[in-house]
């Protein structure tokens, strides 16, 4: 550390150059993140420094995690479902697979999740020390079911799968899971931490919450499609009880003991989330989520004019090609199978998809 | 959820009701945290909409994320420790734990922990299967060195002391640990998730730290008494590269591998961190803690004037009482052992304490 403290003006001239140096999102289309909605930013400021972690002493920001849980588990078609706010995607998966690691003690568990999984399950078996089973996928990039059941075992503590993959934005057949959760009596995981902020708001949604008697847990990411501040993830499970067994003593705070992974935890962010949802509703949301589907569209018509076709016809708003070239300027990703991979999130409007195209059509000339 | 969007006027309006629901840190004496620094604050505003878990995209915040890890580790007496922004205490104890463990693969893994340790031990030590061997304190609230020796074994992981335990402010005999660490040859984390960011500034500082040739780890968070926005922790390792253990391949992003716990991860608690640092610098931060020592002193010799003695001379800004009464409209906390427990954070100004005394004199009436 300096001996000596650095004038205020020095500091954020330095660290508005160090801003400078990141990307905007106006080019970027590799990102499941997105710039937060003006009412985010704003709430996020009003609650900068709450702590859920000592949830006495922030009753109102407390009662505002409690209504997160309860509009995401009415959006999931359960509005009793237990949950809590979480850093993201990574921790709820964890956290999910905690519990039914709990449900089932045996002696080598095992999870069985898809091809396409996120590789936070990768870290959450390395944690816990559990084996990862992978179900290959079909032709569309979804989850092959017809293959699951030869993988599942006595020591299958959880079935996963995703809705909204991260790489192909695919719903798995989650209906079908769900049969053969109830039918093993396996803990049924479903990863929504993209889509289940996409496909509710869909013309024809797809089955994938708790609708489906078998699915047990959903993540639900609002720091993604929900346009919240950075950390706001949300794990929900169809029985709040079953967060008991997660808990820890907490002697020196204003509760007796906490369920969740972190200790200190960010308020504003969670503030943030419920800000977009109560601003917006159901139908904002809508007109959200159309919009990023009708832009998916007309990038995958005007690829594919260009010579470019598509690798799949994605349930949400990620847009996958056969095309190994990159315009200058524009941040797109690959796929492990080696598509071009963008994902059409608010930020990337109509007028950035025809940008986008009209470079592209410029590098192939 | 609501079908329709609620209007911004009076979605604040709730928000605000919510927010003045919960407690102004005035007269809260039980908190490790404290109201960010108005430079956090106004850094936290700048990199709101920044991502670390794709630092290909953010390279400006990335690099204020490394410098973080400079700062801290040059604080820690070693500039080239390794080390990321975590989200706070619990996932860098977590992650230090996970090191240790891949570092010695045996089959029942334990751990040393003082008896004083944070819950987040009980936490690590279940996601992780680690048995917990808990040393007992000494009269002072030290963890006994004497009882380290016949608690290690083969199996034992790691060994774990902490510089400014969460109870009494104590800093563990944490030179001694680190002989016996070197003398049996097992992994060292000190959990200084409070003291970090205290002892280095004290007019005596007590050796807790890199300094000291046995110590593995450092847990050390920002959002304590670094004054930053939650959540910034950071987790320091002595070699750089023993994070590359638990690397998971990421496919779709702008780097290959990752070996945080989360993915996604915010930027603005992170460039708030660095902020208050360079802000305040040595002289800053130690003006900053002399006055929170001062309080505590003061605090203590007021409260012993009025019949309650301290439970113990703490080494950090941690006072602890043998008071079983609470004035009203204060909040203090309680440990395990009954002591009434205050933090002198930076909020807790001289002022603050006179007029707790004042009321504490009053209910004695």
């Amino acid at each position: 550390m300096r001996e000596t403290g650095c004038p205020e003006e020095d500091l954020f001239s330095f660290l508005l150059a160090r801003r400078q140096e990141d990307l905007g999102y106006r080019n970027i289309l590799s990102s499941m993140c997105t710039p937060p909605h003006p009412v985010a930013a704003r709430a996020h400021a009003m609650f900068l420094e709450t702590n859920l972690g000592d949830p006495g002493l922030f009753p109102g920001t407390a009662a505002l995690e409690d209504l997160l849980v309860r509009r995401l588990g009415a959006l999931m078609h359960h509005p009793d479902a237990g949950g809590y706010a979480t850093s993201g995607g990574t921790e709820s998966n964890i956290q999910a697979l905690r519990i039914a690691k709990k449900q089932k003690p045996v002696k080598s568990p095992n999870i069985v999740v898809p091809a396409s999984s996120h590789f936070s399950f990768t870290k959450a078996c390395d944690i816990l020390s559990l084996e990862m089973r992978t179900v290959p996928l079909d032709d569309a990039f979804r989850m092959d079911t017809e293959a699951v059941d030869c993988l599942v075992d006595d020591d299958t503590v959880a079935l996963v799968g995703v809705a909204g993959t991260t790489e192909y934005g695919m719903v798995d057949p989650i209906a079908r899971l769900s049969e053969i959760a109830l039918d093993r009596d396996i803990f049924l995981h479903v990863d929504a931490a993209f889509g289940g902020m996409v496909v509710p708001f869909l013309d024809r949604p797809i089955p994938f919450d708790f609708r489906l008697p078998g699915v047990s847990s959903i993540s639900i990411d609002p720091h993604k499609m929900g346009m919240s501040t950075i950390p706001a993830g949300c794990l929900l499970t169809r029985n709040p009880d079953w967060f008991a067994c997660l808990n820890v003593d907490t002697p020196y705070l204003t509760v007796k003991r906490e369920c969740t992974l972190a200790g200190t935890r960010p308020g504003a962010s969670v503030a943030a989330a419920v800000a977009v949802l109560e601003y917006l509703g159901m139908d904002g949301m809508r007109a959200v989520v159309a919009g990023c589907m009708e832009n998916t569209r007309r990038l995958i018509e005007g690829m594919e004019a260009l010579g470019f076709p598509r690798a799949v016809s994605p349930d949400v708003n990620v847009a996958t090609f056969s095309c190994d070239r990159t315009p200058p300027g524009w941040r797109v990703s690959r796929t492990r199978s080696g598509h071009m991979r963008t994902v059409c999130m608010p930020h990337v409007t109509r007028d950035v998809i025809e940008r986008f195209l009209v470079d592209m059509g410029d590098i192939d000339a």
